[in-house]
């Protein structure tokens, strides 16, 4: 094989994210190759300036400008602060944001309860989260980690380290998803459905 | 919408790659913020080799290392100087040199005919393959360019630049593909799967 080492040395870096086989990280490398060289610079760029300037809000641990302690939302003096919602990852706040439906503040935990990969409590912020719910004036708190087993989980763990404090915890529902087809929808979600039907007005 | 300015600049640059649009783009984003450092710099300092180490070589214009001024194959000994291939991309070259069926050189057009877009001889490195013909000893000219409207226009106006040339030009067979089904061939390579038809022994 003729790859020069430079070639291959982009390819496998970007055959190393996730979702991006050797095949697409050749089409990719050999784009850039063909034309892209002020879209790899603006890359390369991007990426320095990534590492070099964000970093984690000291009290949500959302992402954010590494110059500045709390994010947005933190600083923020319109949001509820007796609404606190809690998610897995920085993505999860970008989804419930576009949506307008989450008044009040985040906390991320960055990552769910995973026995087996080994990913206990002290991998997550559940610490910090316990600490800032007792520390505050949080009245609800929605837990909007995935509708996964693992996030499930750290749902429940979480809701066992809080009992006993005047909190209403709540969980995003379950059911078919809006503009879905009920026949397409799996065992699960349509028990889930059925479950927690509610009565027409 | 609450997205820092140095993570949304990663995910424009990314989005402009072929084939990767915002969702992806943003999930690759907040990989390497997740913990992927080490790979995100890795991938800059790779884009900003590619940049700088890897050239065209002088005679058949492959992708090359900078510091040499002909790529591997062309510099080579054990290729057979009578066979030469045509291909559009350099990505083609890796593609046939796995085979190992290619025992000649290549000569890459970087990219075929495409008046829509604007792309006409001049624009490819067609002179370049001529020049380069006559002045070699080549006996047989393979136009490996795709089986598309344009890599045929591209190979029947290199056939013509060519006539009266002590040339055998020829052209990769088109057919069904290995291990693929009759019934769900399209009709232009049934069609081409007929008209080929071979005698068997």
């Amino acid at each position: 094989m003729f790859i020069p080492v430079p070639v291959q040395r982009l390819i496998d870096a970007f055959s190393r994210l996730p979702g991006i086989g050797p095949k697409t990280a050749s089409r990719l490398t050999f784009y850039l190759l063909r034309g892209g060289e002020s879209l790899g610079i603006e890359l390369a760029e991007a990426l320095n300036n990534l590492q070099e300037n964000t970093g984690f809000c000291s009290l949500c641990f959302n992402i954010t400008l590494a110059e500045n302690d709390k994010c947005e939302i933190c600083a923020s003096s319109d949001r509820d602060e007796e609404l606190l919602c809690v998610v897995e990852e920085p993505l999860d706040v970008i989804a419930l944001e576009k949506t307008g439906g989450v008044k009040g503040k985040y906390h991320v935990l960055h990552g769910a309860l995973n026995p087996i990969e080994g990913i206990g409590p002290d991998e997550l912020k559940i610490k910090e989260l316990i600490d800032r719910i007792k520390e505050t004036n949080v009245k609800e708190l929605i837990v909007a980690t995935n509708p996964s087993l693992e996030g499930d989980a750290t749902a429940m763990y979480i809701q066992q380290q809080l009992s006993g404090l005047d909190l209403k915890i709540t969980r995003l529902a379950r059911g078919l998803p809006v503009g879905g087809d009920l026949e397409y929808a799996d065992q699960g979600t349509l028990l889930r459905a059925l479950d927690g039907r509610q009565e027409m007005d």
